[in-house]
């Protein structure tokens, strides 16, 4: 049997996780709840100063994990897939001022454009965004997508695939962010992190639950709700050797309507008890 | 360049993509339309008996393809695993007397139990139909479904899983149908397809197309209307020495709420455009 996690030390929250909260907020109610990480959406960080944004989340004792989120490469014309680098390229400028060492990638698709065609434009941006990645010291962490997204969010939609991309572009600024909601039904999971993890390519790992979704977007489920074997595969990522920040990333409006210093009580007893 | 079809004499519309019309309704509509193909599926035979709609439907001059659907075998206790069994040997019953010469699984999951564990369960539940099936003639298909149905409806989600079971319970009377909205985004669709023909087992072959549809089970597509690269997956099919009839297989609120003579003509002229 896994051992349930005894503490907070590992916990990170995403800012959408409590979408309601301004970052301020987030920030300030985060550190009374007593957890230690934080993963900053960039819609969090509009109309404000990256940096002092960094600043004031250290100052308030939290790590930050990652930005959410780069990518979207594939599009149909060549100016708009340039945009999109252009776009990758402030993100990781952007990371870099916050202090966040990652960079999560949401690779993009596009309706009516091949999924081969879109897969090999997504290899093209990330080859043109890498080394401006190193430079800034900030990593690049692939996530795939679930198949259901596969049309128009992501045309990565398995672990494997992100490691045929990471094996293509051969950099260890490029690695493979784990997101359960996502992941949780192939039958290749535990191989496949296991994979990841020899490779030093687990560069994070997402959790929530799977419910059946209404809504395929705003419609997850808490820890517990749903029927991800959630310790089961936290147990495989650390035997892959992960021992970095658990994220909590729900999106979910029937929580984000409910009292979220209540909510984020919930996250951590869930946490315990399922993860 | 694949050659488009050039007439409706492997077109089979399944009954529920028109499911606003009886059984009667359907095949005078289907008959009238050229069309040369039909599944059945069970709701449409409710209340009557089958060999006498068997009959009826072949005095129109239709083929019955199958009948859909037997399957759902998991389930948390023994009791409901076995009365899913006696369900299934009493659906060959009917196929027998309908003159289908297959059945299609949608094999079941139980949101709750591990994808590992109902996949046994299904394993097992076939086994348990498959000489009745044999011994009526009736084929078993095994159609794996999307992903987002993996924690209630199918615990079988590629075309890989559905093919570990065939090597599992070796049987002529065993194989895999093919719909394309449930594996479209699937990476290896092409080997799967070819290594099912290689192995003589794709029983079956159903379209429609995706649109990331806003309610997961009644908002598919009508060919054309989404992004599945309908006659790129035809000809690997084909490849695959498939040459049996294409069923169109659409649940859609949006369609079953218009004229249906004029869905089914669309279904024609995009079928001819777009498979």
């Amino acid at each position: 049997m896994t051992v349930p996690l005894k503490d907070f030390s590992r916990l990170c929250l995403h800012t959408v996780t409590t979408k309601p909260w301004s970052l301020d907020e987030a920030v300030r109610h985060y550190r009374s709840a007593g957890i230690k990480g934080i993963t900053v959406w960039r819609e969090a960080l509009e109309g404000r100063d990256a940096a002092e944004a960094g600043r004031m989340i250290r100052d308030h004792g939290l790590s930050i994990v990652s930005l959410c989120r780069g990518g979207f490469f594939p599009a149909l014309g060549a100016k708009d897939r340039a945009r999109a680098v252009e776009e990758n390229l402030r993100c990781i400028d952007q990371a870099a001022a916050l202090g966040a060492p990652m960079i999560v990638l949401v690779c993009g698709a596009v309706p009516g454009q091949s999924l081969a065609k879109s897969r090999r434009q997504i290899i093209d941006g990330i080859a043109e965004i890498l080394p401006h990645a190193a430079a800034a010291g900030v990593k690049l962490g692939i996530e795939p997508l679930h198949p259901m997204y596969a049309a128009d969010r992501s045309a990565v939609n398995t672990i494997s695939q992100a490691r045929v991309i990471c094996d293509t572009l051969k950099s260890p600024w490029l690695g493979v962010v784990v997101d359960v909601y996502h992941v949780w039904w192939d039958d290749w999971l535990k191989h496949e992190l296991v994979a990841c993890g020899q490779e030093q390519r687990l560069f994070a790992f997402h959790i929530s639950d799977w419910k059946t979704p209404d809504d395929i977007l705003n419609d997850r489920a808490l820890m517990g709700e749903g029927c991800i074997p959630l310790r089961q595969i936290r147990r495989w990522a650390e035997t892959a050797g992960f021992d970095g920040f658990i994220e909590v990333e729900i999106f979910s409006r029937r929580h984000w309507a409910r009292d979220q210093k209540t909510f984020v009580k919930e996250i951590k007893s869930t946490y315990l008890q399922y993860v």
